[in-house]
Order: structure tokens, then sequence, then C-alpha cells
């Protein structure tokens, strides 16, 4: 492996392509770093790096240029649209852009040319944004780990030996952040798809309230249960994605009514006085023994920054049964989104999603909405237990990233064991780097907040990163990659 | 048939019996007529005539008695709680009472006793109001004719000569408030169980929006449509009555957060400069001649009174496709709701009802959820073509009550066809008598109203009574059971 050190050019590159948007901001402001700069230094670490870690399926690199000198153009003439105006972004190939291939993951759609713009993207876009690319995905959504049989994983940059899972479906957005070859990026989130891969790639993943952020223009998984969010390399940069995504969207009727929420102004109010539930390693099944040091640590930091812990035991919930019980929506839900076609034999479709999307068809309507009904009060005895609550922790995930030749695509992937029940219950939740294995992979603090309540697991999830910076102390070594 | 004109004494109770509650009330309040009296009016009533009619499956005498006698201490002590004080009403036996027996129309619960009052039962005791008892209704709710094998039909009260349909589901309500054994009753619509019996019985029927009403304590048949309403003999009875029923319930989380509506205010601003919409009888498949003309004439009426009556053709609207929807949807939510004993073969169901019930046991969740996608996608195209319109006119249904003995079954019913698609659209509709047939049965228009717009259609159904006081000027002679 070269020697990083040896290569100070590679270093003051790689210092640029890990540093936080909030960072960039003030220096693309006042003209000190151009928009061009940034994207030229991304897409140089894409083109050495991406072949190995096959994040990116379409890259737009000559239109990112161009974007980006018109940005600079508008940001010198005093038409600065704030602190993303020239900042790059991935997109995950789940939202459409018109006039590009939307993929969804599968080489089924290969040539797939949307004809709309995603609302979110075009909020994006309208703050000022630049797309570099869109990234490779779990095909249709449906996986946890981050395997694609058709379109090929990506590599989680935390390994270069041996492929370890990225996490799914977001997986190539995971990648892409992780490895410095996009500052932030957007995944979706349906039972776990934003949290998994930052969890397994060590970042910042904030899933949304269902309804918080417009999914116009997204390719559907499970309409119940679907959300779009940041996936980033701090909270602060989570927190200015939320705020310009978020919104009720007259082109999407399941956006609900509830305002506009700005997270920015109580983001670094500190965590004195709040009070967390922290859910006992004993009571999560299958957690890891790293995993849960970790967790134990992260609680007693927490807890030195003044909040309230207190050790939960969650009667009556149990985290694989809500798995189930999301399963039963997502294949149900994803077969009817799917069923004019994912019974083609000639189809290269993923043996495995293809399976979990035909399990849906065998759903009964009566099954169907029985589950819904078992969400609904599900629903009402979690706002009981949370009114007493600001937040409730628990590891994003039970492991760290395992290797993808140990992937059981037949059984329910511990991945999402945590992840799903924040979908089920309609909450929102953020995952964050808590640690790391002696392996040196990212392990993972998941704060699940209340409906809605983005703000305060976005201020929980601040304190944190102020008394344990993770993500700037940390980031997997490329050198093998992009050289000296 | 006896001359009534002979039975001066009846004719003094009958007229009592007939008089909406708008008309009582004020004579309650002042203490000229008692609770007591009408209360003793209406059993008499019931002990000569339901033992035909069959409109009661329990009766409260004794209880309905005492609580008159406190109404009328009440009243007397100036504790007086608003019109509805001292009135009694009908239940229909859909409706959870504590401590009765609630069959749902279902011989199979004949001992089935409520451990819970239903919110808008509670709701109409609060505003004082005497429940006389439960009526008879479809199994389940699950019939728009008003058959029911195992229970019984009522007996449509305007032909004594041949057992004609009451309509249903609400098949008791209709008959009991249309015979005079009731001033007033409650009915549920699902696909049209208030509007059908309100049609073929000649009252005034309103089917809110879903979501306006709880349903808190209300057997379900469709968690989705299932709505409760009043059945009445004025306009105004219907107003008085979704005064005391709507409004956000913390109990039923599926009553919807729109503001508490009072319809009365703007009641009686008649309809000058109203836009209605008027579906032209030739694109009313199955409309009967008669019917048509009454409907015609009933157009006529509104435009007169100076409203903008307008013919329209539905484009894309197929009232006969959208009944065909919203059975798939109140199969499938009614064998959900029903699945646990709808097999049994040693239960007494109705066999029609039991059928329609295991239709939907072979719906799938994929047909479901795309019924579902269709009925928001419908809701939307709807809402586009009543921006332009107050109101949509139809009649309630195509015929007027059929012998019983002619009902098919296993045929979509000719009396749900215009119903249906109200609830489907998620809008409000009333009800109300628009003319008779040659052969002495109501006819009965249908103003459809916007999403919470109960107040539009009331206040046009009270123009229009006005211009047409069908329900003032006409009874149903049963004088051959109530004697001289």
């Amino acid at each position: 492996m070269a020697d990083r050190s040896s290569a100070p050019a590679t270093t003051a590159a790689e210092a640029l392509a890990f540093t936080p948007v909030h960072e960039l901001a003030p220096r693309i402001a006042t003209g000190e770093l151009s928009p061009r700069t940034l994207v030229e230094a991304y897409l140089g670490r894409i083109a050495r790096a991406d072949p190995k870690l096959h994040a990116f399926v379409a890259l737009y690199g000559e239109e990112a240029l161009q974007v980006a000198d018109a940005c600079a153009v508008a940001i010198a003439a005093g038409h600065r649209l704030g602190p993303l105006h020239g900042v790059p972004i991935a997109i995950k190939d789940l939202c459409e852009i018109e006039g590009r291939v939307t993929t969804a993951g599968s080489r089924f759609w290969a040539e797939r040319v949307s004809t709309t713009t995603a609302t979110a993207v075009r909020r994006l876009m309208g703050a000022g944004m630049i797309v570099l690319g869109k990234t490779h995905m779990v095909e249709f959504a449906l996986g946890a780990w981050g395997s694609n049989a058709a379109m090929g994983a990506p590599w989680n940059p935390w390994d270069l030996a041996v492929q370890r899972t990225p996490g799914g479906s977001s997986s190539g957005s995971g990648v892409a952040v992780a490895a410095g070859l996009a500052p932030v990026a957007i995944g979706s989130d349906t039972g776990g798809s934003v949290r998994i891969p930052s969890s397994l790639c060590g970042l910042v993943g904030l899933k949304v309230t269902a309804g918080r952020i417009s999914n116009q223009g997204v390719v559907p998984l499970s309409t119940t249960l679907d959300t779009l969010g940041p996936m980033t390399r701090s909270v602060e940069d989570a927190a200015l994605l939320f705020a310009a995504l978020n919104g009720p969207d007259p082109l999407d009727p399941a956006t609900q009514p509830v305002p506009y929420l700005d997270p920015l102004p109580a983001l670094k109010r500190g965590v004195a006085g709040l009070r967390l539930a922290m859910v006992q390693p004993e009571e999560l099944e299958g957690l890891t023994d790293e995993v849960a040091t970790a967790y134990r640590e992260a609680g007693a930091v927490l807890a030195g920054l003044g909040a309230h812990v207190e050790p939960v035991r969650l009667e009556g919930v149990s985290f694989l049964n809500l798995q189930r019980q999301t399963g039963i929506l997502l294949s149900a839900e994803g077969y009817q989104q799917h069923r004019d076609w994912i019974e083609r034999k000639d189809a290269p479709f993923d043996p495995h999603v293809q399976r979990r999307l035909l399990a849906g068809k065998s759903v009964s309507a009566a099954d169907y909405i029985e589950t819904l009904a078992h969400m609904a009060e599900a629903r009402r005895a979690m706002a009981a237990f949370m009114a007493d609550h600001d937040a409730l922790l628990t590891p994003t995930t039970p492991v760290a990233a395992i290797p993808l030749a140990e992937v059981d695509e037949d059984a329910p992937p511990a991945a999402s064991r945590y992840t799903r029940a924040v979908n089920y219950l309609g909450l929102c939740a953020l995952a964050m780097p808590m640690g790391f294995t002696a392996q040196g992979l990212p392990t993972s603090l998941q704060i699940i907040g209340k409906p809605y309540a983005e703000d305060t697991v976005l201020r929980i999830g601040w304190a944190f990163e102020q008394a344990r910076p993770l993500l700037a102390q940390h980031r997997p070594d490329l050198s093998a990659l992009l050289g000296g």
C-alpha cells in the first residue's frame, strides 16, 4: 500500500475531497475556491478510483464543469443562492432527471430515458448544486447489503483488499461520499436504504419522516414508506440538504401538510436536558461485541454532554417482528409497482430482487390491510412511548461491513434489523459514525426521533459529532487507487 | 284499506309522528310538547306497525320513557341542550351502545353485547336525544336493496300490498323514519347505504365526506369508505344532526383534521348563482323513464330558483366502472374485517353477503393497492372537474323501490349504480325526494358536493325542499296497520 505521507500533492487534493460542505461553502462564497476546481477534484478521483469502487452508474462530467462555471459567474455577480451554491452532489439512480437514463439499479432499464426531473433534484439544482452523476444501487431499491447481481455491487472503500458490503440500497451514494468522490449524495430509504450504507461506509445519513420530502420523480418501491434523504460527511451538511429538500410538493400529494422545517437555528443548541431512551445492548438481537462496545461508549458520550440517557426495554416491540411486517408491505407494494415486467423470463433481473418482489404476488389484500392496521396500532403505541423521550438510541446496524461473499441473499438481512422498524413506525432517524472496529470498519449510531422531528435528531447528532469528530479524523486509505 | 278521514284521533297522532325535528324542537323547548308524549307516540305506532314493517331489531321502550322524563326535567330546569334535546332517534344496529346487543345485521352476532358506545351515539345522547331502539340492516352492511336472508328484510311502507325493497344497507332506519316510527335515524353509507334507503323510502339522507364523523364504535365494513349519516324528514333536520355529529374524534384517528362545520348559518341562503352540473339523463345507464322525468323537473326547479344548472357529460367517468372499483375495495376490506368467522359453515350468514365478502378473499394486495392508486387519481380528476361547480346532480337511484321478490342478489345492484362513485371519489352527497312514480313510490335527487362541502349540499337541498315540499305533503298510507 502506498505511503500517503509521501504524496503531498495528493494529500492536499484529498483534504479538499473530504471537506464537508459547510466548510466549503464560505470558501466558495468568497471566490477563494471555485466550483470548477471542486468538480475537477472529484472527477479526477472518480477517474482513478471508480473503476474499482463502482459507485457511479453515470457521470455528467462535461455538463458538471459547465454548470460549475455558470455557478462561479452567478456567485461573483452577487447571485449566490446560499450554502449549497456551486457544491457538487451525486444522486441515487432512482431519481429521474429529464433527458437522462434512470435505471433504478436495473439492467432491464439500461436505456430508460426520464421525461421528468424529480422535485427533490430540482430543489437541489435550484439551490445551485451541481449534479456530478448518478450512483449505483440495489435493483429497484429492494436489498439491504448493497449487492446487485446484474449491475455489480459498489466496493466498500474501507477495505480495498476484500470486497465488503457497502450497504444498500443506496450503495453507490454511500461509496461515493465515503471515498471522497462527491461531497454529499442523495439516497432513498424505505427500510434502511439511506442509513445502512451510511452505517457500513461511515457517513451521516438522514432518514426523514415519510411525506417530508417529495417523491415526485422517484421510482417507487413502497408508496407507504419511501423517503429520500441526504448522505453526508457532517451532521451540518445533512441539515443543509434537509433544509433545501423538505416541504409539501403539489406534484406529490403524499407529501404531508406539515410546515416547512428549518433545522439550522436549533442545530447547535446541544443536548443538555434532552431525554434519550437507549435500547440496551442485551435487548438487541444479533449485535456484535464490537458494535455493542462502540454503542455503549456513544451512550456515555451523550450522557457526558448532559443528556438524560435512560436505559429502556422496548416492551412488546420486536425489531425482528417489525422487520418481517415491513417486509410484507415492501413486497406487496413493490410487486404492485413492478408486476408488469418482473415475471419476464427474458429480462436481466437480479434473481434475489426478483424473488423478493414476487413474494409480494401472493400477499392477499386482507393480509396487506391487516398489516396496515397493525402498523397504525404500532405507531400509536410508539407515540405513547416517545411522549416521554426526545429520541431513542440504537446502533444503526448490528454488524459492520461483512465480506460481500458472505451475504446470504435468502435470509432476512441483519443489516436492516434495526432500521426497518423506523420506517414502519413512521419515525425519522439519523445514522452517524460512533466508532471503528479493530479492522478499521465504521460502526454507526441510530438516533431515532418522533415523526417530523428531524430537527431534534440532527441537533443530537451535531452535539455527538462535536464530542466525537470521527469523520473529520478518519478516512479510508485509497492511496493504492489514487497513487502519489 | 281504512279511510283515514274516519280516524281523527289517529290523524292527530299521525301528524305528530311525521313532524320534522326542527318543528318539534320549539314546542319541546316551551314545554308545550313533552318528550314522553313523543316517545309514547312513536312506541304506539311501532307496536302496531312494526310487526309487519320489521324496522326495529331492538326496542328500548322503558328506558326511552325514563330518559324522556329526565329530559323534560332538565329542559324545565333551564338545562336545555339545544334543538335535539328530548327528541327520539333510531340507530342503525351497526353502532355499538355499551351493554346493548349490536348485531350488525347478523344472526351470528345475535348475542354480541357491546362494551363501548359509538362516539356518534354519545354525541347525540350528549345533545339530549333519546335512543328508541336499533334498526335492522343488511348483514355487515354489504347490500344495496335491503334484503337480509337470515334476519328478514324491512318492509317498504310505501306499498303495503307488495313487499318492496326498502333499500340498504340502512333498511330499518329508512323504514322507521318513512313510516313515522321515529322522527330521525342514523344510517351508515359505504357505497350508498344512507342514500339508497333514503331514495327508496322517500327521505332526506346525508352521506358525509369520509373522516367527517367519527366511526369509533361502528362495526367496520370498509375503513376507507365507511361513513355515518342522518336519515331525516327534512333537510334542516339533516343539518341539525350533522351539526351534532361532525368533528375530529381522538378515539378515531381516521377522522380528518378539518375544522368543525356548522351548516346552519348558510342553510337558508338559497341557490341563486350557484353552479350546478347536471348529468344528463341520456348519460345515466339504467335510468327508468319515471325517474328521468322527475329528475328533469328537479333540474328545472333549481334553475327556476336562480341556480346555473349546466348539463354536463362526465368524460371518462363511468358509474358502472366506479361501482366495480368500489366493489373491489368493499369486498377486500370487508373480508379482512370478517375473515375470522365468515367461512364458518355452521354460522347463519346470509348466503349472498357471505358470497360478497368471500369474493374479497381472492383480491391480491397488488390489485388492492392498484385500486387505491386508481381511486386517488380519480379523486384528482374529479377535483379538477368540481373546481368549476358547486355541486353535481344525478338521481340517487335509477329506479324506485322494486318488489323484493325481483331482487337479483348476484348482479351488481342497480340501486347503488350512482351512489358508489360518491364514496369512491371522496365526495359528500344529499339524497332527497324529487317526485313520485305513478304507483306512488318516491324518486330521489342526489346532490353531490366537493369533499367537506356538506354545508353546500344541505343549502341546495333546503332551497329545493322549499320549492318542492314533498315530504311535508306526502306520507305512506299506513291506516291498514294503524287502524282508526
